[in-house]
């Protein structure tokens, strides 16, 4: 796949500086946004999409011609009402569908590719700061965001405290665990095994899609559920009566994760993936803010939102989200107690795993419609 | 890697009927024994290894260096204590340690490859049966097996309902769940991805270790616990003070999995990987029973060990074990339960995940020791 062209572009006019020291400059950001933004700036909902989202949250997608990934929660009367609300959604720094990543040209004219400077969450939310500058937005009505999202949204409110007057985070954490990195650490190491990867410079030729795709199944595994995989595909064969006996997909689960592996080849970039997850696994809020005596406390993140004087935070978990379970969510929302901001929790229960922000989960309409009055 | 010569090698004498309905002829199967038969060869423990074990139960590996993988449990005065009784372990069929798999030579000279038959869990189960009537034991004390291992011992009890005594089932399942499916199929599709694999005709030339380094990391993740994760790596940095903001194993749990991928190429053929899974994939016990009429139930897979006439059962699982966590030994329990075999069962608590089994559980010792009696 190639970088795509997006409906909305803002060009940083200041070099981004980045967590690394590096300082980058020329940044694009891609964005589409929803709704009207009304006269004082108020209205505006920053939604931050996941590893492998995109600004396309209710429009179609350019390449896949699919639905926006989270129509069911935003548009006119949807939870994420834009009659009401103007919402913003800008591709990540590090991604591939029109912002500033590994795919774009470097001043050479060639695609950065490995050259492009390691990045972090934070960095992302730089990038998302100064989309909003450049709006002329100096508060958000609300950041949302889950998973990475919710990652981001939670740097936003340690970073930058003013900026937002609420914080909705849906199935998150506030660190990669050993697991987490581990599950990221197989798919770089499929895709760098791929020799089509080339070090990163495959830009001319034939993209690593087979390390690609296998990074994407081994990280689909992780947002299900043990017990949406048995609903939805159980044992059940596909399109045959009888097993094989041979290497075909006899099973319908195997036949669907290959569907999901090729097809995400057509819509992302595989130094995307590297740049990206290495931004997850890098994450670790609580260290960010450590003070270097002792060990890192989270609710030293939270210290612009002590006593009440910052924003109101919302967490969601989902029982059955084995990724970033229910105890992640609850790590963040005592550090928010510590301080004493306010913050409403909910544990959902959802058979879909971590993909039930995604899904059609009614209760998570509700919280996020009554999060927003 | 190439097929290693055994020590002890039985070349059985007819050819082996395979479930798919092919026979496969001329099969060797290497195996290990360990503490002397008695005379009336009451007292064998055959033990089945699990995906990625062999035959060194109990003596070191002819190609790492390294101790047996169950040395702590067997040998004299260990719980399965080789002064009183006579251990056998062999090679499954499908592998690669000197048992007939897809690296052996066909009839015309070459490697089997994608030649050898697609088998399954009842059909190395045979070839463990036809080693036994070579050696002449009739009846075993106990048949031995963790993960794939367990799936053995349950095939064996349930199609060969006289041949053993006793029967141990530890860290397993009477089927492969959509869960445990997908994960496989990733480590096939990352083989298969491997231009070395060369559609399986690899033999000579060079093996499509990058492939299955990235399968074996995979898997590896499955076998140990979240808890496990955090508590030996969390997010320790390896052999550094900061993050490298680049794409070396910073984290030690990289460094791990890519120790634990590159070293298993040393010892494993990739074709074996992908017979192996497959055998386990297609394991569904109360399929293989199942009458036609309506669901298959597991208690019919028992119906030779009804009214206590049959062998005696114990089944162990771990409470971190989330590849065949408890809820899958308890299904096979409640089948036992419904035929009236005598069964005991008990979840241990161990902090290690799947992989506890083959670990320092004390507790586990105890059990073995105590069922052995």
């Amino acid at each position: 796949m190639t970088n795509m062209a997006a409906s909305k572009s803002y060009t940083l006019p200041a070099d981004l500086p980045l967590d690394s020291g590096e300082a980058l400059a020329g940044v694009e950001i891609a964005y589409e946004t929803y709704g009207e933004l009304n006269e004082d700036k108020s209205n505006a909902i920053l939604i931050c999409h996941a590893l492998t989202g995109d600004q396309y949250v209710a429009s179609d997608h350019p390449v896949t011609g699919k639905p926006g990934w989270w129509v069911r929660m935003v548009g006119p009367d949807k939870p994420i009402d834009t009659n009401r609300f103007h919402v913003i959604c800008a591709n990540v720094i590090g991604s591939c569908m029109g912002s500033s990543g590994p795919a774009s040209l470097a001043s050479d004219g060639q695609p950065y590719a490995m050259r492009f400077p390691v990045i972090t969450i934070r960095d992302m939310v730089r990038g998302q700061i100064a989309l909003l500058d450049g709006l002329g937005i100096s508060q958000l009505h609300t950041v949302i965001g889950g998973s990475m999202g919710g990652m981001q949204a939670l740097s936003l409110a340690a970073n930058f405290p003013t900026r937002a007057a609420r914080v909705l985070v849906l199935a998150s954490t506030a660190r990669h665990s050993a697991q987490n990195i581990a599950f990221h650490e197989v798919g770089r190491q499929a895709i760098m095994a791929d020799p089509n990867w080339q070090e990163g410079d495959y830009y001319a030729g034939a993209a690593p899609d087979a390390g690609l795709a296998v990074a994407r199944m081994a990280a689909h595994i992780t947002y299900l559920s043990e017990e949406g995989l048995t609903d939805k595909f159980g044992r059940r064969l596909q399109n045959r009566d009888t097993k094989s006996f041979g290497f075909d997909a006899d099973f319908q689960v195997e036949s669907y994760l290959r569907y999901q592996g090729s097809g995400f080849t057509q819509r992302f970039d595989a130094n995307s993936y590297l740049y990206i997850t290495r931004a997850m696994d890098y994450f670790d809020l609580a260290e960010e803010f450590a003070s270097g005596e002792g060990d890192a406390k989270l609710a030293d993140a939270f210290a612009g939102h002590a006593r009440g004087e910052g924003a109101r935070f919302c967490l969601v978990s989902f029982d059955t989200d084995w990724l970033y379970p229910t105890a992640e969510s609850r790590h963040i929302v005592h550090a928010l107690n510590a301080v004493g901001a306010p913050v409403s929790f909910v544990e959902l229960s959802a058979p879909y795993g971590h993909d039930s922000f995604l899904l059609d989960v009614p209760a998570l309409d509700r919280v996020v419609e009554g999060f927003l009055k």
